[in-house]
Protein backbone atom coordinates (compact mmCIF):
# COMPACT_ATOMS: atom_id res chain seq x y z
CA UNK A 1 0.00 0.00 0.00
CA UNK A 2 2.93 2.47 1.14
CA UNK A 3 4.66 1.84 -2.30
CA UNK A 4 1.59 2.20 -4.12
CA UNK A 5 0.73 5.46 -2.68
CA UNK A 6 4.49 6.71 -3.36
CA UNK A 7 3.76 5.81 -7.21
CA UNK A 8 1.39 7.76 -7.42
CA UNK A 9 2.66 10.61 -5.92
CA UNK A 10 5.55 10.27 -8.31
CA UNK A 11 3.22 9.78 -11.05
CA UNK A 12 1.03 12.94 -10.69
CA UNK A 13 4.17 14.99 -10.14
CA UNK A 14 5.53 13.63 -13.69
CA UNK A 15 2.24 14.45 -15.41
CA UNK A 16 1.96 18.16 -14.24
CA UNK A 17 5.97 18.62 -15.11
CA UNK A 18 4.83 17.43 -18.60
CA UNK A 19 2.26 20.06 -18.77
CA UNK A 20 4.70 22.57 -17.32
CA UNK A 21 6.55 21.51 -19.94
CA UNK A 22 4.29 21.86 -22.65
CA UNK A 23 3.70 25.36 -21.37
CA UNK A 24 7.05 26.75 -21.13
CA UNK A 25 7.72 25.76 -24.90
CA UNK A 26 4.59 27.46 -25.98
CA UNK A 27 5.41 30.69 -23.90
CA UNK A 28 9.46 30.57 -24.80
CA UNK A 29 10.60 30.98 -21.48
CA UNK A 30 13.67 28.77 -20.40
CA UNK A 31 13.67 27.54 -16.48
CA UNK A 32 16.12 25.84 -14.13
CA UNK A 33 16.44 24.20 -11.39
CA UNK A 34 19.18 24.88 -9.00
CA UNK A 35 19.48 22.01 -6.25
CA UNK A 36 21.91 21.18 -3.79
CA UNK A 37 22.89 20.44 -0.07
CA UNK A 38 22.10 23.00 2.17
CA UNK A 39 24.68 26.35 2.21
CA UNK A 40 26.24 25.18 -0.91
CA UNK A 41 25.86 28.54 -2.76
CA UNK A 42 22.36 28.54 -4.57
CA UNK A 43 21.47 31.93 -3.50
CA UNK A 44 24.42 33.61 -4.24
CA UNK A 45 24.87 31.75 -7.13
CA UNK A 46 20.69 32.99 -8.29
CA UNK A 47 21.49 36.69 -7.13
CA UNK A 48 24.53 36.79 -9.20
CA UNK A 49 22.63 35.19 -12.53
CA UNK A 50 20.10 37.69 -11.90
CA UNK A 51 22.69 40.83 -11.75
CA UNK A 52 24.25 39.40 -14.81
CA UNK A 53 21.57 38.20 -17.19
CA UNK A 54 19.15 40.96 -16.14
CA UNK A 55 19.66 43.57 -19.21
CA UNK A 56 19.58 40.97 -21.69
CA UNK A 57 16.29 38.53 -20.17
CA UNK A 58 13.29 38.84 -18.60
CA UNK A 59 13.68 36.72 -15.12
CA UNK A 60 11.45 35.58 -12.03
CA UNK A 61 12.52 33.54 -9.28
CA UNK A 62 10.97 30.66 -7.26
CA UNK A 63 12.32 30.57 -4.03
CA UNK A 64 11.86 26.81 -1.93
CA UNK A 65 12.65 27.24 1.95
CA UNK A 66 11.07 24.88 4.66
CA UNK A 67 10.72 28.04 6.57
CA UNK A 68 11.71 31.59 6.53
CA UNK A 69 11.62 34.36 3.55
CA UNK A 70 14.92 35.36 3.97
CA UNK A 71 16.48 33.92 0.71
CA UNK A 72 13.47 36.40 -1.31
CA UNK A 73 14.10 39.04 0.65
CA UNK A 74 18.07 38.72 -0.23
CA UNK A 75 16.78 38.83 -3.81
CA UNK A 76 14.26 41.22 -3.09
CA UNK A 77 16.89 44.30 -4.30
CA UNK A 78 16.72 43.30 -8.06
CA UNK A 79 12.66 44.04 -8.68
CA UNK A 80 11.77 40.75 -10.28
CA UNK A 81 9.05 38.70 -9.59
CA UNK A 82 9.94 36.22 -6.84
CA UNK A 83 7.56 33.81 -4.88
CA UNK A 84 9.07 32.09 -1.79
CA UNK A 85 7.29 28.84 -1.23
CA UNK A 86 7.87 27.59 2.34
CA UNK A 87 7.02 23.67 2.49
CA UNK A 88 6.74 23.64 6.09
CA UNK A 89 3.15 24.37 4.90
CA UNK A 90 3.24 21.10 3.17
CA UNK A 91 3.00 17.64 4.31
CA UNK A 92 6.12 16.91 2.41
CA UNK A 93 8.58 19.75 3.15
CA UNK A 94 11.95 18.08 1.92
CA UNK A 95 11.48 19.21 -2.06
CA UNK A 96 9.32 20.77 -4.25
CA UNK A 97 6.49 19.33 -6.76
CA UNK A 98 5.65 20.21 -10.09
CA UNK A 99 2.08 20.94 -8.86
CA UNK A 100 3.36 24.06 -6.58
CA UNK A 101 5.52 25.10 -9.12
CA UNK A 102 2.46 25.32 -11.97
CA UNK A 103 0.60 27.33 -9.39
CA UNK A 104 4.02 29.84 -8.96
CA UNK A 105 3.80 30.00 -13.51
CA UNK A 106 0.12 30.47 -13.22
CA UNK A 107 1.28 33.63 -10.83
CA UNK A 108 3.27 35.01 -13.57
CA UNK A 109 2.59 36.79 -16.63
CA UNK A 110 4.72 34.32 -18.41
CA UNK A 111 4.03 36.25 -22.25
CA UNK A 112 6.62 38.83 -19.79
CA UNK A 113 9.19 36.17 -18.90
CA UNK A 114 12.74 34.92 -20.56
CA UNK A 115 13.68 32.70 -17.54
CA UNK A 116 12.52 30.82 -14.04
CA UNK A 117 14.88 30.30 -11.49
CA UNK A 118 13.93 27.88 -9.24
CA UNK A 119 15.80 27.78 -6.10
CA UNK A 120 14.78 24.38 -4.86
CA UNK A 121 15.03 22.89 -0.81
CA UNK A 122 18.68 22.66 0.18
CA UNK A 123 18.53 18.61 0.19
CA UNK A 124 21.07 16.37 -2.15
CA UNK A 125 18.73 13.12 -1.61
CA UNK A 126 15.04 13.76 -2.56
CA UNK A 127 14.59 17.03 -5.04
CA UNK A 128 16.10 13.97 -7.34
CA UNK A 129 12.86 12.75 -7.07
CA UNK A 130 10.60 15.23 -8.41
CA UNK A 131 10.81 16.52 -11.99
CA UNK A 132 9.69 20.46 -12.05
CA UNK A 133 9.53 20.30 -15.84
CA UNK A 134 12.51 22.71 -15.67
CA UNK A 135 14.71 22.77 -19.46
CA UNK A 136 17.84 22.45 -17.12
CA UNK A 137 18.55 20.27 -13.71
CA UNK A 138 21.71 22.27 -12.00
CA UNK A 139 23.42 20.73 -9.05
CA UNK A 140 25.80 23.13 -6.98
CA UNK A 141 28.49 21.43 -5.26
CA UNK A 142 30.50 23.40 -3.04
CA UNK A 143 34.02 21.90 -2.04
CA UNK A 144 33.87 21.99 1.33
CA UNK A 145 31.32 19.13 1.09
CA UNK A 146 34.44 16.64 0.14
CA UNK A 147 35.47 14.74 -3.56
CA UNK A 148 32.87 11.72 -2.89
CA UNK A 149 29.67 13.30 -2.94
CA UNK A 150 28.90 12.24 -6.40
CA UNK A 151 29.14 8.80 -5.76
CA UNK A 152 26.94 8.79 -2.37
CA UNK A 153 24.71 10.39 -4.38
CA UNK A 154 23.90 9.11 -7.42
CA UNK A 155 20.43 10.16 -8.37
CA UNK A 156 21.39 13.86 -7.86
CA UNK A 157 23.98 13.56 -9.87
CA UNK A 158 22.18 11.17 -12.68
CA UNK A 159 19.48 13.27 -13.16
CA UNK A 160 20.89 16.29 -13.58
CA UNK A 161 23.05 18.02 -16.89
CA UNK A 162 25.20 20.35 -14.98
CA UNK A 163 27.68 21.00 -12.06
CA UNK A 164 28.54 24.02 -10.39
CA UNK A 165 31.78 22.50 -8.63
CA UNK A 166 31.57 26.34 -5.89
CA UNK A 167 33.58 28.02 -3.65
CA UNK A 168 36.75 27.22 -5.18
CA UNK A 169 37.99 30.49 -3.42
CA UNK A 170 38.64 28.28 -0.37
CA UNK A 171 40.58 25.23 -2.15
CA UNK A 172 43.76 27.02 -0.70
CA UNK A 173 42.56 26.04 2.88
CA UNK A 174 41.16 23.10 2.67
CA UNK A 175 42.44 19.30 1.33
CA UNK A 176 40.91 19.18 -1.47
CA UNK A 177 41.23 16.85 -4.45
CA UNK A 178 40.08 18.35 -7.82
CA UNK A 179 40.87 15.37 -10.05
CA UNK A 180 39.45 12.98 -7.58
CA UNK A 181 35.97 14.69 -7.67
CA UNK A 182 35.52 15.13 -11.63
CA UNK A 183 36.71 11.55 -11.25
CA UNK A 184 33.48 10.69 -9.03
CA UNK A 185 31.20 12.84 -11.74
CA UNK A 186 32.90 11.08 -14.66
CA UNK A 187 31.91 7.43 -13.03
CA UNK A 188 28.35 9.09 -11.79
CA UNK A 189 27.65 10.72 -15.08
CA UNK A 190 29.92 10.97 -18.07
CA UNK A 191 27.35 13.49 -20.05
CA UNK A 192 27.67 16.08 -17.32
CA UNK A 193 28.79 19.66 -17.67
CA UNK A 194 30.95 21.14 -14.58
CA UNK A 195 31.68 24.53 -14.48
CA UNK A 196 34.26 25.02 -11.52
CA UNK A 197 33.81 28.78 -9.94
CA UNK A 198 33.57 30.96 -6.88
CA UNK A 199 29.58 32.52 -6.71
CA UNK A 200 31.13 34.85 -3.93
CA UNK A 201 34.23 36.17 -5.55
CA UNK A 202 33.19 35.73 -9.38
CA UNK A 203 35.84 33.63 -10.03
CA UNK A 204 35.37 31.12 -13.01
CA UNK A 205 31.16 32.57 -13.73
CA UNK A 206 31.97 33.61 -17.21
CA UNK A 207 32.39 30.23 -18.84
CA UNK A 208 28.77 29.34 -17.21
CA UNK A 209 26.42 32.49 -18.25
CA UNK A 210 27.84 32.28 -21.88
CA UNK A 211 26.93 28.78 -21.91
CA UNK A 212 23.33 29.31 -20.05
CA UNK A 213 22.97 32.11 -22.60
CA UNK A 214 23.21 29.66 -25.36
CA UNK A 215 20.67 27.06 -24.07
CA UNK A 216 18.42 29.60 -22.91
CA UNK A 217 18.64 31.79 -26.74
CA UNK A 218 18.14 28.38 -28.36
CA UNK A 219 14.56 27.67 -27.23
CA UNK A 220 13.62 31.66 -26.66
CA UNK A 221 14.92 33.25 -30.00
CA UNK B 1 -5.07 8.63 2.27
CA UNK B 2 -1.40 9.84 1.35
CA UNK B 3 -2.12 11.35 5.07
CA UNK B 4 -2.90 8.16 6.30
CA UNK B 5 -0.25 6.18 5.19
CA UNK B 6 2.78 8.45 6.28
CA UNK B 7 1.20 8.88 9.62
CA UNK B 8 1.36 4.66 9.76
CA UNK B 9 4.87 4.80 8.92
CA UNK B 10 5.88 7.71 11.42
CA UNK B 11 3.56 5.88 14.29
CA UNK B 12 5.37 2.25 13.63
CA UNK B 13 8.70 4.14 13.65
CA UNK B 14 8.21 5.57 16.51
CA UNK B 15 7.50 2.36 18.38
CA UNK B 16 10.10 0.36 17.60
CA UNK B 17 12.41 3.50 18.36
CA UNK B 18 10.38 3.24 21.58
CA UNK B 19 11.40 -0.92 21.96
CA UNK B 20 15.07 -0.39 20.85
CA UNK B 21 15.22 2.44 23.64
CA UNK B 22 13.93 -0.23 26.32
CA UNK B 23 16.56 -2.50 24.66
CA UNK B 24 19.47 -0.11 24.99
CA UNK B 25 18.30 0.69 28.52
CA UNK B 26 18.43 -2.58 29.93
CA UNK B 27 21.92 -3.21 28.57
CA UNK B 28 23.69 -0.18 29.24
CA UNK B 29 24.47 1.05 25.77
CA UNK B 30 24.56 4.59 24.80
CA UNK B 31 23.59 5.76 21.73
CA UNK B 32 23.93 8.85 19.79
CA UNK B 33 22.52 9.74 16.31
CA UNK B 34 24.44 12.62 14.27
CA UNK B 35 22.84 14.37 11.69
CA UNK B 36 23.97 16.99 8.96
CA UNK B 37 24.13 18.65 5.67
CA UNK B 38 26.23 16.18 3.24
CA UNK B 39 30.02 17.33 3.90
CA UNK B 40 29.64 18.92 7.05
CA UNK B 41 31.95 16.53 8.87
CA UNK B 42 30.26 13.72 10.36
CA UNK B 43 32.81 10.69 9.18
CA UNK B 44 35.68 13.08 10.91
CA UNK B 45 34.01 13.63 13.81
CA UNK B 46 32.98 9.65 14.25
CA UNK B 47 36.49 9.07 13.33
CA UNK B 48 38.19 11.49 16.15
CA UNK B 49 35.13 9.76 18.65
CA UNK B 50 36.59 6.25 18.25
CA UNK B 51 39.86 7.45 18.42
CA UNK B 52 39.52 9.36 21.36
CA UNK B 53 36.89 7.17 23.26
CA UNK B 54 37.62 3.60 22.24
CA UNK B 55 40.28 2.91 25.52
CA UNK B 56 37.73 3.23 28.05
CA UNK B 57 34.43 2.34 26.13
CA UNK B 58 33.39 -0.70 23.92
CA UNK B 59 32.05 1.15 20.40
CA UNK B 60 30.24 0.10 17.50
CA UNK B 61 29.39 1.93 14.42
CA UNK B 62 26.12 2.20 11.56
CA UNK B 63 27.03 3.82 9.19
CA UNK B 64 24.23 5.57 6.55
CA UNK B 65 24.78 6.64 3.09
CA UNK B 66 22.52 6.37 -0.12
CA UNK B 67 25.21 4.47 -1.84
CA UNK B 68 29.14 3.26 -1.20
CA UNK B 69 30.46 1.76 1.77
CA UNK B 70 33.17 4.44 1.73
CA UNK B 71 32.29 5.71 5.26
CA UNK B 72 32.58 2.13 6.64
CA UNK B 73 36.14 1.56 4.99
CA UNK B 74 37.10 4.76 6.34
CA UNK B 75 36.35 3.96 9.76
CA UNK B 76 37.68 -0.07 9.59
CA UNK B 77 41.11 1.01 11.00
CA UNK B 78 39.69 1.25 14.39
CA UNK B 79 38.58 -2.80 14.33
CA UNK B 80 35.03 -1.61 16.10
CA UNK B 81 32.15 -3.63 14.84
CA UNK B 82 30.61 -1.41 12.18
CA UNK B 83 27.24 -1.81 9.59
CA UNK B 84 27.03 0.23 6.61
CA UNK B 85 23.23 0.35 5.53
CA UNK B 86 23.06 1.67 1.74
CA UNK B 87 19.82 3.06 1.64
CA UNK B 88 19.54 2.87 -1.91
CA UNK B 89 18.22 -0.46 -1.45
CA UNK B 90 15.15 0.49 0.07
CA UNK B 91 11.92 2.32 -1.16
CA UNK B 92 12.61 6.12 0.99
CA UNK B 93 16.15 6.81 0.86
CA UNK B 94 16.68 9.97 2.43
CA UNK B 95 16.86 9.28 6.57
CA UNK B 96 17.02 6.34 8.54
CA UNK B 97 14.46 4.25 10.03
CA UNK B 98 14.56 2.86 13.47
CA UNK B 99 13.43 -0.84 12.28
CA UNK B 100 16.74 -1.00 10.54
CA UNK B 101 18.60 0.39 13.31
CA UNK B 102 16.54 -2.43 15.67
CA UNK B 103 17.91 -5.07 12.46
CA UNK B 104 21.65 -3.39 13.58
CA UNK B 105 21.98 -4.13 16.79
CA UNK B 106 20.42 -7.49 16.93
CA UNK B 107 23.19 -8.00 14.98
CA UNK B 108 25.72 -7.02 17.86
CA UNK B 109 26.67 -8.47 21.09
CA UNK B 110 24.70 -5.12 23.07
CA UNK B 111 26.58 -7.82 26.35
CA UNK B 112 29.93 -6.34 24.72
CA UNK B 113 29.38 -2.62 24.23
CA UNK B 114 29.05 0.47 25.74
CA UNK B 115 28.48 2.92 22.58
CA UNK B 116 26.80 2.83 19.60
CA UNK B 117 27.43 5.89 17.13
CA UNK B 118 25.01 6.25 13.99
CA UNK B 119 26.38 8.11 11.31
CA UNK B 120 22.99 9.14 9.81
CA UNK B 121 22.43 10.16 5.46
CA UNK B 122 23.60 13.37 5.08
CA UNK B 123 20.39 15.42 4.65
CA UNK B 124 19.47 18.61 7.20
CA UNK B 125 15.56 17.57 6.40
CA UNK B 126 14.40 14.06 6.32
CA UNK B 127 16.29 12.43 9.35
CA UNK B 128 14.81 15.07 11.76
CA UNK B 129 11.22 12.90 11.05
CA UNK B 130 12.76 9.61 12.33
CA UNK B 131 13.31 8.80 16.14
CA UNK B 132 16.20 6.05 15.74
CA UNK B 133 15.60 5.55 19.86
CA UNK B 134 18.90 6.97 20.47
CA UNK B 135 19.89 8.76 23.88
CA UNK B 136 21.19 12.05 22.37
CA UNK B 137 20.74 13.43 18.68
CA UNK B 138 23.25 15.72 17.92
CA UNK B 139 23.74 18.03 14.30
CA UNK B 140 26.78 19.06 13.02
CA UNK B 141 26.62 22.24 11.18
CA UNK B 142 29.64 23.51 9.20
CA UNK B 143 30.38 27.22 8.93
CA UNK B 144 30.99 27.13 5.62
CA UNK B 145 27.10 26.58 5.06
CA UNK B 146 25.76 30.00 6.53
CA UNK B 147 24.49 31.34 9.38
CA UNK B 148 21.08 31.11 8.36
CA UNK B 149 20.61 27.16 8.82
CA UNK B 150 19.09 27.04 12.45
CA UNK B 151 15.96 29.30 11.18
CA UNK B 152 15.31 27.46 7.73
CA UNK B 153 16.10 23.83 9.04
CA UNK B 154 14.08 24.29 11.97
CA UNK B 155 12.66 20.71 12.58
CA UNK B 156 16.27 19.54 12.54
CA UNK B 157 17.54 21.91 15.25
CA UNK B 158 14.79 21.79 17.90
CA UNK B 159 14.19 18.01 17.84
CA UNK B 160 17.79 17.83 18.03
CA UNK B 161 19.98 17.93 21.66
CA UNK B 162 23.67 18.96 20.84
CA UNK B 163 25.02 21.19 18.57
CA UNK B 164 28.64 21.11 16.97
CA UNK B 165 29.54 24.17 14.63
CA UNK B 166 32.06 22.67 12.96
CA UNK B 167 35.14 23.19 10.27
CA UNK B 168 35.54 26.47 12.63
CA UNK B 169 39.54 26.16 10.99
CA UNK B 170 38.14 28.10 8.10
CA UNK B 171 36.49 30.82 9.54
CA UNK B 172 40.17 33.19 8.73
CA UNK B 173 39.20 32.11 5.24
CA UNK B 174 35.22 33.18 4.88
CA UNK B 175 32.50 36.25 5.76
CA UNK B 176 30.65 34.17 8.52
CA UNK B 177 29.36 36.21 11.36
CA UNK B 178 29.37 33.74 14.63
CA UNK B 179 27.23 35.76 16.50
CA UNK B 180 24.47 35.91 14.39
CA UNK B 181 24.46 32.03 13.77
CA UNK B 182 24.65 31.37 17.70
CA UNK B 183 21.79 34.02 18.28
CA UNK B 184 19.86 31.77 15.36
CA UNK B 185 20.43 28.52 17.52
CA UNK B 186 18.83 30.15 20.50
CA UNK B 187 16.18 31.71 18.54
CA UNK B 188 15.41 27.52 17.45
CA UNK B 189 16.14 25.94 20.63
CA UNK B 190 16.89 27.60 23.16
CA UNK B 191 18.36 24.64 25.00
CA UNK B 192 20.97 23.43 22.92
CA UNK B 193 24.43 22.67 23.82
CA UNK B 194 26.77 24.39 21.16
CA UNK B 195 30.80 23.19 20.47
CA UNK B 196 32.31 25.11 18.22
CA UNK B 197 35.01 22.74 16.59
CA UNK B 198 37.88 21.79 13.56
CA UNK B 199 37.30 17.84 13.66
CA UNK B 200 39.92 18.34 10.87
CA UNK B 201 42.60 19.76 12.99
CA UNK B 202 41.20 18.76 16.52
CA UNK B 203 40.32 22.53 18.01
CA UNK B 204 37.83 22.79 20.26
CA UNK B 205 36.84 18.55 20.18
CA UNK B 206 37.81 18.36 24.01
CA UNK B 207 35.21 19.92 25.65
CA UNK B 208 32.35 17.71 23.13
CA UNK B 209 34.48 14.85 24.43
CA UNK B 210 34.56 15.33 28.26
CA UNK B 211 30.39 16.59 27.86
CA UNK B 212 29.96 13.47 26.06
CA UNK B 213 31.99 10.86 28.33
CA UNK B 214 29.72 12.83 31.14
CA UNK B 215 26.41 11.86 29.57
CA UNK B 216 27.45 8.04 28.51
CA UNK B 217 28.59 7.31 32.15
CA UNK B 218 25.66 8.65 33.52
CA UNK B 219 24.06 5.83 31.83
CA UNK B 220 25.77 2.92 32.05
CA UNK B 221 28.11 3.35 34.91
Amino acid sequence: MEIKVLKNIFESNRERASEIRELLKKKKVYMIDLMSSPGSGKTTITDRLIGALKKDYRIAAIEGDIKTTKDAEKLAKHGIPIVQIETSLFNSDCHLESSWIMKCLEGFNLDDLDLVIIENIGNLVCPAEFELGDDERIVVLSVTEGEDKPLKYPPMFISSKTLLLNKIDLLPHIEYDLNEVLENVKRTNPNMMVFQMSAFTGEGFEPFLQYLRGNIDAKIR
